[in-house]
């Protein structure tokens, strides 16, 4: 995605060989006007697909997950919870999802309630690079009886097996903008 | 806002004299075009206030910090992040906020960056209760030097003192919904 691929290479910051900076526009400050944009890209990539709700993890998935869900008339977006959540009581499904950010591993949780069998799951969070979160929502999906439609990752760490994974494993992972590479501080991007 | 009192109404569970569970569609699930109703009317509610940016906590103030931005025509968001990030940095502004949901005591970092001196800044949240994260981020947005324009509340416990404390300071609160009280498991919102 244009739009997306301009602002990585204009505001990204590239550090060592593996670290992705994007926080002043995707992950802690948000430009919403390019949020906006994500959301009817991930539309564009699955409006096929009959996807019914969109998955996400808490915290930085959200602002996508909710774009996209408007892209897509509206449909609804739950968010798992990391943690020990007091408010989301026990009839859960759980994952265990190893954090690289925080170096620990987090338990995420989605009451049973809102994912209803049968329903057509969209996943959407804002970066791939393990596939830990994606994995851990796939589980989710599974548990609840759901049907994965898909992933949509706003961007993907291409030298980082988590998209390979997924896609041989028959997951259609669409990522908006894909990173092959830091050298020197350059962010190198897959071409289209 | 009539939309969120009925869906309170309809959907809200009230739990003993204090606990108000809207998680089937504002704070877990989220019912989307509910949220994007929300930001409009937190538009309406501070149109000539001359905001300029967007501050929240994660995560469950996200989605209504987006869709508020968009109704102020894509002005940034920038959410402040719990515990220790990695990915923050050290130039950070700080405030400890009890979390009453958690148990806990969190500290809320937003980097320094993202909150440009004299900006003027609207804080969002998803619920007022005691007023912990509000305080908090106001804190935050008077150590950036940045100017408080307000704070927007999906869901304000009346019968707590956030709200009150913080219009007694001169802080302009609007809120969407305000629950007076939970009597016998009904949920008491107050009349307009």
């Amino acid at each position: 995605m244009q739009l997306l691929k301009e602002a990585i290479l204009r505001d990204g910051v590239g550090i060592g060989t593996e670290i992705v900076k994007v926080d002043s526009f995707l992950n802690h400050r948000i430009d919403v006007a390019l949020s906006t944009e994500m959301g009817k890209a991930f539309y564009e990539a699955f409006k096929d697909d009959g996807v019914e709700l969109i998955l996400t993890v808490e915290a930085s998935g959200i602002a996508a997950a909710i774009t996209a869900a408007q892209a897509f008339g509206n449909i609804p977006v739950v968010f798992a919870k990391k943690g020990d959540h007091r408010n989301v009581g026990n009839d859960v499904y759980t994952a265990d999802v190893y954090s690289f950010t925080h170096q620990k591993m987090n338990t995420i949780r989605v009451s049973r309630k809102y994912l209803p069998a049968g329903s057509r799951v969209l996943i959407i969070d804002d970066f791939l690079a393990n596939g830990e979160a994606v994995e851990g929502l796939r589980s989710i999906v599974q548990q609840a009886g759901c049907e994965l439609v898909g992933a949509g990752i706003c961007v993907e760490k291409g030298f980082q097996p988590g998209g390979k994974n997924l896609r041989e494993s028959g997951v259609k992972v669409v990522s908006l903008a894909i990173v092959d590479a830091i050298e020197d501080g350059k962010i190198i991007l897959r071409e289209d």
